[in-house]
């Protein structure tokens, strides 16, 4: 069990800083050498980037920039390792490449999709996480044909993401699976068919699904964060076909921890990050799509509140009573 | 850590039985309503069979036929639960619907794939276990595209078949990892072009092929059965697009560990039987390949003995001399 250095090399991030990473925005001017954006463009600033440039950039495969990638712990800006926030000559830190919990930011240039100006920036702000993400996962990883079966784990709002991938690629079958009930009549409106909570068997969730699917379901896909969801979704798919997508980020200690036999009757498992779009490249077609009522969004969209009560979206979110609050800006 | 049951509600062998599975052969005779084949035809008998009936078969991704798939226990015929064979009165039970290390043996018709009768039967025999396995582990499942590197666990001869489909689909790198070096000299001939020995290092092999390839391979092929080749192996592919076949057979109380984070870098690992070839319809196009010279199988086969000698085929075996030991029948 080696290579998952990241978190040893890593995890040490800078404090204070600005947080927020979910979010739309207007440029307000631009640095040097920036020629694809310029002022009044608007834009979704995105916690990976993309250089356009690098092996993973110019891959068919990978979204996940050598250069820009997905760094909880940096800080500052690449270009000059310094941060552009301060408070009365003291630096704050930068989040993600994004800190969005603020007014106005400052983005590398590769972390930002320029999109429809038409667009509302109080909806569209969702596809710069969380629902990309789950339904990415789906819809570009996990790619069920129609009429398979689909299991979800996880009903947060991007596990609803994966499961509205998955009505939209036409799954015959949507079966939820969340710790929580109170989730369960939500998730319907995301096309779930069907529900498991886990705590309700005394037997493993994955042999519950193996049972109600004939022998498992033809796609999985977990957006919990926890190891065990994580195997439960490898363990529950079909043999000779079954296809896990592991989204959740794991802890520091968690082991995914399955007999081998598992992957010899042809099974597979992978995971993604930000559901394989590539932030400049697919996030703007995704608003389009929402634009031309091909996506819907706005279901995501439970509260809202004014960014003097920043404090009550987490409130919401810990309760597990939103799927996304958008924090209004200058209101 | 569920479903892995095979090994629990399995592994119930019965003797006496007659073992051996790869070979060739004629047909002497055809049970009732056998209307694919006649008495003359020649065959390849394989180990996992193909009703084209069942969901496996009728999928377009699994070779693990519900009704015929692999079964290391079955020892008696479908059809009536009996054995074919016996002794002074007392039954002798069958192998992987096999039972070739006999003049005569009895195969259900979905296991037996008709071939060219001009194939020569002491060569294109290999095609009905462990080239193919090879082979099509690397062609049919991880498939590396052109220029791609390979990594390839265990040099025997499935693994040296595994090389051999990366030669074939224009590896630029093919690293061969063993632990006995005496095997390296030979995988030269399979298109390995540089091997490492895990004995040699004082760091885990996937830190040393990461190394060598600038962070990991793109594909890796797992040919030994042991569970710390299947980890090593996946551990050492590229993040954004790595792919890690397994292909070994594992034991009873392994296990495949990993941190989880190494999937959320964008890597999969999956598994295949039979180099996910269907016996009947894929593997005739093989011989018709090996007889257009579209495919080398000659230099598998190393060592030759005639039947009454079968046990020195053993010995060459375990002294890891032979990749391929043909038994000749009847002489």
């Amino acid at each position: 069990m080696e290579r998952h250095k990241d978190f040893d090399e890593g995890q040490k991030p800078l404090f204070p800083r600005i947080f927020g990473h979910e979010a739309g925005g207007i440029v307000e001017s631009v640095g040097e050498g920036v020629t694809e954006l310029k002022p009044g463009d608007h834009v979704l600033p995105i916690f990976t980037g993309e250089c356009k440039e690098c092996r993973h950039c110019k891959s068919a495969e990978s979204n996940l920039c050598e250069t820009l990638r997905f760094d909880n712990d940096r800080g500052h800006m690449l270009a000059d390792g310094k941060t552009r926030f301060s408070k009365n000559g003291q630096p704050i830190y930068h989040f993600l490449g994004t800190s969005t919990f603020s007014e106005y930011t400052v983005s590398h240039a590769g972390c930002v999709a320029k999109i429809n100006p038409e667009a509302p920036l109080d909806k569209v702000c969702v596809l710069s996480c969380g629902v990309s993400t789950g339904m990415g996962a789906t819809l570009n990883v996990a790619k069920p044909q129609k009429g398979q079966t689909v299991a979800v784990f996880g009903l947060g709002a991007v596990g609803l993401a994966a499961c509205e991938g998955a009505r939209i690629a036409g799954a015959s079958r949507i079966i939820g699976v969340d710790l929580n009930p109170a989730r369960f009549d939500r998730a319907k409106n995301f096309g779930v068919t069907e529900f498991v909570n886990p705590k309700d068997h005394d037997k493993p969730v994955q042999e519950v699904i193996a049972e109600m699917t004939d022998g498992g379901v033809d796609r999985a896909v977990e957006c919990t964060g926890s190891y065990q969801a994580m195997i439960s979704a490898f363990e529950c798919v079909h043999d000779g076909w079954g296809l896990a997508v592991l989204v959740g980020v794991p802890s520091k200690d968690d082991a995914f921890k399955t007999h081998p036999l598992n992957f010899l009757n042809e099974r597979t498992v992978k995971g993604t990050i930000f559901g394989n779009y590539r932030p400049r490249t697919d996030i703007p077609a995704r608003v389009e799509k929402y634009m031309n009522k091909e996506l819907e969004l706005d279901k995501f969209i439970t509260h809202s509140v004014p960014f003097s009560e920043i404090n009550k979206a987490f409130d919401y979110m810990l309760k597990g009573e939103s799927l996304r609050c958008v924090i209004r800006m200058g209101a």
